[in-house]
């Protein structure tokens, strides 16, 4: 029985004991958080597990093998830290810390403890995610051309990071995993309620090698929206997450180019327009998927498809894009 | 009654002609092409229009009181020329010019001799646009904090302009017509299908004094999307323009910024969140209102809403999008 | 050259003249209506159609090779007749007549006098349907289990008929396309704004051999609804005729009942659930198919696919459901 | 603190439970069910209620004040009135029975105790249908003139009653909250898989004095579908539940009728079309203010807006239904 201790018991550190607690083989033993309302609520729903240590004296305990992480971003390094210097695995929430050089204390120190250390990137764990990158690796897909994608609502204001880090981090993971090509550089606008906050709407471009992404984000939208369009050379992928049943559509809509010789300036474009699409996808909740993957992760010594470098990846494209902001849009390389 | 000559007979000079020809007091005397099968075409349709003549003889003739001018943007500012210097009223289509300092001429041209210069930036004539600017302008809804339009379909791509010269142009008059507020800078990023093509797909951020614009437009998606948000400090609006009956939607979701002067690290955000309301809008066919604006100011003798300035003035946006396009989104002064 | 009148100019007719002048081949020599404001409307856009000629002198002209008529529906019958009698083929709105006994008369003269007489059920025509029809048709599909459409909008009134004679004879005539079953009872509901007024609204039921069909009609919708199910054993279909891409929808989820002898109370369903698949369609105009179709069948003396024996067949299931309506529900047989 | 006995712990059960759970003031003490895999599943989940008792010991616990019963529809009436004679009060699930003459005596047998006696009709708790029903009671909503709804989706086959029983409650609940009006008569049609199974798809009118409803269910639809449109004489309201934020629309649109004497063939049709709005809800889980109803019903000892009488009578129009089913139609009075 693999025993877990979860650090935060906010937004999003229910759903961690919940998954958790619903894995067979798997058990929470410890909640931690700072404030004590959290703390009766979790003990409400979870009579069993244990709510009045601190982090120290859970660190302590021998019989915890891992430790999940649901804090604000700034107290990631620091927990993370002390848990892998216990000898604790680490499952860290999305993004891995705030500061890149933090990040790669963190891979090192798993590294050299032979410790898993997996960033809670969930979107790469859905069925969605998963067929798309199915359909892309497929060969009539085409070469890849644009990822763009639109995740906007009107959310909670984070306090202490801008709305790229806490959106587009979403974007990124999913890129990352699907694009299979080397991001060079970004460009990134964006806008806040008064100079000096975080941006609560911004527009990054990351150049790879062979294709751009566009990533849209905002906290201030009336509606929801979350679609993303990928585009190849043979088809092209519609991605809405708010959709109930048809959250992945395929179009054979593709775009060839030919050239005539003769006539440099004439550009020949045929469209090929077939059917579409929308392939049956798990319905599995992805969280669980990613807490089954952790421990599998532990139980064979193998690296996540989220791992703590994946995780240092996108830190290093959120901070360029935070100095491309500041810059309004001059490109930075990566 | 106003005697008009359509120049350009493609894909929306037969809207000019239709429209024209519908309303009370104008009458379409020439309709000129290159093309002798779209001339038949204009013929059948119209037996009584003359479509054999050449523009020269069409500009000699004293009867013509107005031309308009639906042909390709490069050759947009050599016929609107000639048509002012014949002493002619000129409607063209967006963009005015595929050149500032040929903009700037026009517009002399067009003052000097007293004739009425506009540009069809058909949009500002919707009645969804029209009552956007009317909400825009009431006082609750606040100070505008952002315009963020994603116009995206399978297009046909433009062979001498790319794809901001032929879709952002829409934004870009909206934007100007309901924001009020002076564009600085703009940083844009984009990309093509090889080395040298026109961008198919681009990402522009105008910076204005007290907001921010960001478009996305596309030739190559799977899906057609015609989506604007724009949000106040006390409304927000999403205007569909793909919605059949609900094009204009007010959101009563504003945000109010408070500050509590002790706690410097908080940032406090309170939503209020109301009642959603679609008004009814206006549904004349937007280029009917458009010739009959032109038609108006001829009589007149007053300044176009879409007039040559205007034009101009997205003109000089577009070309330092280009720029910044061209530089990977480094931002660059208007 | 085949040589068209057009009978009545009103919210339908512009289009059949529009579609029979676009026909290669076709020619419209006459348009007749009562209201001479529609009549120079119509020779305002057609300069070359004589309009100021009675429906006698036109059917004495013997260059005239058919008739179309849509004009109100109680006249159908007296012009479709005079029409046939003077030797024209016919082409008439829907529904054929308001009386299954007209109705058998007109088949008659035609079929005595050699002359095709075909019923605008435009809907057969195209694109979406005509797909329809071939999947229903694949083995795959399985048994057709039911037929169940909505067709709701604020529409115009009609004066004569009630909303079943105007806009569920739309799926009927669809229905009967692509079910290949025999009706043999109906049963239909409804309601009227005041008593002895024709029904805004019904809800009609019509009991095939093995299958059912459900059509909801409503002229006093706040919405457009155009949606249908179509269920099969096999697979399943919604036809959603607003969207603008994706009319047709294909679900690979079907039922099949499995039966446990030993457990007669216990219902076994077994769901299978797949991709959904929405197929290119056809996108030329259903009105130019038809055209097309009737000219053709003129030209080779065949049946239509909408002759007047299905115009025959939908207009007694009209009267069944007429009677129905006026008994709250009581089944009629047909 | 009130003690409650949840019966049942299947689909809904551990809605309630939970809900009850919730609630401040109330303990879920027992939970029974014939499976122990539920029961472990529910031990899990709360540690601290009881699942190892049978029905009757808990009955005879006399600090339990409640039964909540979420069993298959047959056995509701023998727990319910076990239930009562025990002096509890009962929250029962829709339907309240399924035979009216056992809800007559459980209303009786609850009467006479002076017992609360609560169907869980959850939709009435909505705040989207408390909202339509505030709507409908404005004068300027006019004189209510339909209820159209659709509820279909690929749904669980029930076995003891057909998919009227299941799905059309819902409706049935809504209407008779809203509508103000009194059933005179019913008339439905319906299909099963095979004779003499259950109707897996209906299609209802209720006739009221002064309205009509109708009501389509499905369980064998490929697509979700939670629409429902109530006309009135000055606006029409469209209720779909599967909107995310704006369920319930409101538009101004009526119809009013005007007579001219002199033209007694002439309906004149004068439409006002409008604005729409989309009203703020209250966003609370419906079953919340169903559980915080019925306890404030026990304390005040006042009669649920769900009584049993309500119940009662839904159930009436049910059996109604199913005569009119097995004669195709056929209206039955009520």
């Amino acid at each position: 029985m693999f025993q877990i201790a979860v650090i935060g018991f906010g937004y999003w550190g229910p759903n961690l004991v919940r998954n958790f607690m619903a894995f067979p083989g798997a058990h929470v033993k410890y909640v931690c958080d700072r404030d004590p309302i959290r703390l009766s609520r979790a003990k409400a729903l979870y009579p069993l597990i244990s709510t009045n240590y601190l982090l120290d004296d859970v660190l302590n305990d021998p019989s915890v093998d891992a430790v999940c992480i649901a804090t604000p971003v700034h107290t990631h390094y620091e927990i993370a830290m002390s848990a892998l210097v216990a000898g604790k695995h680490v499952f860290v929430e999305k993004p891995i810390t705030n500061n890149s050089d933090l990040a790669v204390k963190l891979i090192d120190e798993a590294e050299h403890r032979n410790l898993i250390l997996m960033v809670d990137h969930t979107f790469v764990y859905t069925g969605a995610v998963r067929k798309i990158h199915e359909i892309v690796n497929e060969t009539n897909f085409g070469k890849i051309q644009y990822y763009d994608s639109t995740r906007v609502n009107l959310g909670i204001f984070q306090q202490d990071v801008n709305v790229l880090w806490d959106l587009a981090v979403h974007d990124l993971s999913i890129m990352l995993f699907i694009l299979d090509d080397k991001p060079l550089c970004v460009s990134a606008t964006g806008l806040s309620l008064a100079p000096g906050r975080p941006e609560y709407a911004a527009f990054l471009t990351v150049f790879f090698e062979n294709s751009i992404a566009h990533i849209n984000v905002n906290w201030l939208s009336p509606v929801k929206i979350r679609r993303t369009l990928v585009g190849g050379s043979g088809k092209m992928i519609v991605f809405d997450d708010l959709e109930s049943s048809e959250k992945v559509k395929i179009y054979d809509k593709g775009v060839s180019l030919s050239e005539d010789p003769d006539e440099v300036h004439k550009l020949l474009i045929s469209y090929r327009l077939g059917d579409m699409i929308a392939p049956k996808l798990e319905e599995n909740e992805a969280l669980a998927s990613a807490v089954s993957h952790f421990i599998a992760c532990i139980e064979k010594n193998e690296k996540p498809l989220s791992s703590g470098k994946v995780g240092l990846e996108i830190v290093r494209i959120l901070e360029a894009a935070d100095k491309s902001l500041s810059l309004k849009g001059s490109p930075i390389e990566l």
